[in-house]
């Protein structure tokens, strides 16, 4: 089932990620992570990252600097009882970038356990017109 | 839960995926993904794909030269009653990429509803070290 109602928890949950990803709101970060589910995340060109305390710190690491500049599209959302899913496009300054958000249902609340996101590649130039 | 079982049905429907892209094997191919829940993929430095048609034509093309050169590690597995997923590296040719799969519990099979397979860029070479 592919929703895209606003009042859906799991956009909202989606919605609050992004806002602590570009207000670099670690502790806000930190609650919408799983707290006993295994989690796991890849930031853009990085092997996985297994493991909350890991996870984490890896976000402390991309807020060192603030907030980045992070534009998100609105998601298609995959829904489950338990588990479901986003799959968005995010721009990060000039990179362009396709993200799997994965939550799980845990303590009544739609918690992430998986974030991959994966560069999409600009696509090759126009050769250019051949006008006589 | 993390499975790492052999007998467990979704480990064995990643190995039927790699067997299926290994082996460029179309028909194998479309058995895996599911049939009426709805299905995504990324390949590499790809955009979203959205639907089930235009997703096998991506395998199609994926596999116009034969089978790809692909390995796959063994991956970690996240398992709920109706959905579960596999987060794990695979290598094709030089390329090292991060992969998420989702499936999802459909007509009594686990079934894949969902691929992203993005670069992980290769680490900064080891600057020489300066003997004397």
């Amino acid at each position: 089932m592919i929703l895209d109602d606003d009042d859906d928890p799991v956009l909202d949950a989606h919605h609050r990620f992004y806002a602590a990803f570009a207000g670099g709101d670690v502790e806000a970060m930190d609650t919408l992570w799983a707290r006993r589910a295994p989690v796991t995340c890849a930031h853009p060109g990085a092997p996985w990252i297994f493991g909350r305390a890991s996870v984490m710190r890896s976000w402390r690491k991309v807020f060192a600097g603030g907030g980045p500049d992070v534009v998100p599209d609105e998601p298609a959302i995959f829904h489950g009882d338990e588990m479901a899913y986003t799959i968005g496009t995010e721009l990060i300054g000039d990179a362009k970038l396709a993200v799997t958000n994965i939550y799980i249902h845990e303590d009544g609340e739609w918690r992430l356990t998986h974030h991959q996101a994966g560069p999409i590649a600009p696509p090759p130039e126009t050769p250019p017109r051949v006008l006589n």
